[in-house]
């Protein structure tokens, strides 16, 4: 689809550096767009590729208009503005004619608008409520009753349980798995007995959840994601969790049952939590940090420690295991002193 | 299914505080209960809702029901109690008819039970063996000659490669894969030759197997799940581990291949073994450890360090990389002694 | 397919100790074969078994041969030899006759050879490209425009989203997602814009992808997966990711974006890399390791400190958050002088 500057200017509110009609018909990076591309400069770190891009133009900040070669939009915000850029130059096709496809297996008496786009061996079952131009992929699974509002997106093979609830615009990636039973059992005379997980789960609206990433069923009551939040891959979350709107989580995080955590909160790749937290509103918790305890403060909290050589990593971890031990009797001097 | 307090009693075996005539028809939490659910309390910091909740009923130990303002079931162990009157007022209506549903693929020499069901979509492979009311989800796969035990449950989306063992009464939640190849590769001159995966995976009766978990088939022998043991969402069981009866693991658990896992073991969420170790009886790691030696005390063993602030987190993680140097020469004392 | 020592020899280019027309038929372990196996010996850990071993023969160097009670191929490396022994007698029955299963949904202009197999409820997207020899498990769905090259083998269950590239001879176990979008959204005023995900994967020869393991989509160029590459199960793998030829990651590795790894690296299970690194080749990372930083020289690196007792492990973590301060400030030796 190509466009000009000037019209990517006016629809979404840039200023122009440039000429105006230089035609664009795609997205690159700095270092690989050709010239019919667009491309941006968010991070000052590949400023020296800008100085060089063979881009046909770029998005970027005022500040930087200088080092270009090229037309520009300026921005305040040129990742944003390269988002919806990118975007508009390369529509998703997904939302294409609706159908019902002839092997899909579709319950009598759920409701399936006639917008929706039913695939290839997929399964809605009894009492599903499919909202407008929802699709739902190849192999993918609606259990009974299960909602799903409007322009929602079930990638190939997702699996919603009986009366999961999701909202408006959400995208769902291969593999999810929502509402399955919650890791619940009663410890009697040495055996487990297992606790019916009786809750569901409620999915707001624009909210994204990544390929194989897993959502319980509560217990009792439900497991509840609000609004705008976005789940990346292999992310776990446990029965009763409550994820407050536009918190983000990278891949491989899991959060334990009936934690509750705040909105805007961020988690880096690997950060898990055990249940029954409370993370407060604003915090951001990086790379594969382990929560054990309540948040209350916004702010930034790490936990990782990153690799060392082997040999100094195994020397450090020993020290580790006798760290209260030295620190209390003062052993560390009378090491120093006997000369080891 | 409504019943009276003096009828769940005598079902469940508890003593009655209370009108026996109450009569209740689901469960709820003790703050949000409606008059005709039964709750229950097993946790002592909730003490504050029980004092208030709108119960019809509520299930707690003898000592807390002075604090109770409504009638009670009294029993030693009320979250067990809690788990059986849960199941038994909501009974799960997934073993209803059996059937074969049309779109099911089966094998001309599979043996199905009559009260089976096999859902839309399903494969079952040649030789394969389904067991009395099994249900088999929609879209699962069962590959050739695999056994499954009566009253087995596969959710949707489940795939139990060739040669599977299942006992009964198990329930495999959607998305995991049973009996996938053991990561083998034998490095010769730069390359890596596949080892055959050749073992099978056996698992006892009463297992239940949470979404996207994934359990390897074993390299020679088997993989081995003993009876009763309940593993999460987005567990790892690698080739040739054997996990005692009763032992649970909570979501994204890891064990690396060939590792023994003695009974009734408890491991918390995010607990990773490497392979090849032997872990006794009664074990208990608690949320995020790490194992990377045998244990043979039975005891409760932890391994995570919490988030602290990042400004803080940091300095004490450049400590912990000169941890050794620090501890061997003294350094603290020069430290203090500068005045630094 | 039982066949004598001698032509076990030849074939694979071992001499023999001892009789050479004793007749194996498969493989077995050390202590469980039994005397028409084969077995091997490669850690000398289990030299003990091998001197009451009950196989008809044992694959093992020439320094252990004196220990061995039974006829013997004698080999540099047994445990390759053993890997091609093991897949000599114990032929894979996967790449049987071709088909197309009547319940697959083939689009009208897939290319797909006629010695490919294309399961039950497989799906395959317009304009694919299936190659020679290929086998598309049950239930597997691939995009538009995929390519997947000669004998590439798909077990049930497999998504490969649109264009996706894979090469010869790969193995892609259940659950695998390739193609999903890569997590990538631009902050703005206080909501999240997605990132169009606009780039492919590419995925070489020779590579294997353990079960339910997700390898996503690049943002505008492509995430690469070099020739011979194994990843295990449950293993993340951001956008624009590029991992060198014959690197191997166990299972629950998460690599986040952008972050570029060598060749002939070596990841134990459930180690996770930050986005943006550089990992130079023949770096090794010992399990559960966290990797913040980019490496530059090849070597063993660790970073996961192995559980303890609990009660000791959490007076040492107390000590860990306190690390700096008490070496900045010689707190231990006021501990100790008070006699704390």
């Amino acid at each position: 689809m190509p466009t000009t500057l000037g019209e990517l200017a006016d629809r979404f509110d840039c200023e122009i550096r440039g000429d105006p009609t230089v035609v664009v018909d795609s997205v690159g990076t700095l270092s690989g767009a050709l010239p019919t591309a667009i491309s941006f400069l968010a991070n000052p770190a590949y400023i020296a590729q800008l100085k060089t891009t063979g881009a046909g133009a770029v998005i970027l900040e005022e500040r930087h208009q200088e080092s270009c070669p090229v037309p520009a939009l300026v921005a305040i915000n040129p990742y944003a503005v390269y988002a919806r850029v990118a975007a508009f130059l390369h529509p998703t096709t997904v939302s294409a004619d609706p159908y019902v496809h002839s092997t899909a297996s579709i319950a009598a008496d759920a409701k399936v608008s006639g917008s929706a786009r039913v695939s290839a061996h997929a399964v809605v079952g009894p009492g599903a409520q499919i909202g407008e131009s929802v699709v739902i992929g190849e192999g993918s699974v609606v259990g009974a009753n299960v909602i799903i509002g409007s322009k929602t997106w079930l990638a190939p093979r997702v699996v919603l349980m009986a009366g999961v609830e999701i909202g408006k615009r959400c995208i769902l990636h291969s593999g999810v798995v929502c509402g399955s039973d919650g890791f619940g059992f009663a410890h009697d005379g040495g055996l487990w007995v297992k606790v019916p997980q009786l809750g569901g789960v409620l999915i707001g609206n624009d909210v994204e959840i990544g390929a194989n990433t897993t959502v319980d069923r509560g217990t009792i009551e439900n497991t509840v994601i609000e609004d705008g939040v976005k789940l990346d891959n292999l992310v776990q979350i446990g029965h009763n969790v409550h994820i407050g709107a536009h918190t983000v989580m990278a891949a491989l995080c899991g959060i334990a049952g009936s934690t509750t955590i705040g909105r805007r909160c961020m988690f880096g790749g690997a950060v898990v939590a055990v249940g029954h937290l409370k993370i407060c509103d604003d915090a951001i918790f990086t790379f594969h940090s382990t929560i054990l305890q309540s948040v209350t403060e916004p702010g930034t909290y790490s936990g990782a420690l990153s690799v060392d050589k082997a040999s100094r990593w195994r020397r450090n971890a020993a020290r580790f295991k006798t760290l209260d031990s030295v620190t209390r009797f003062g052993q560390v001097i009378r090491e120093n002193d006997t000369g080891d």
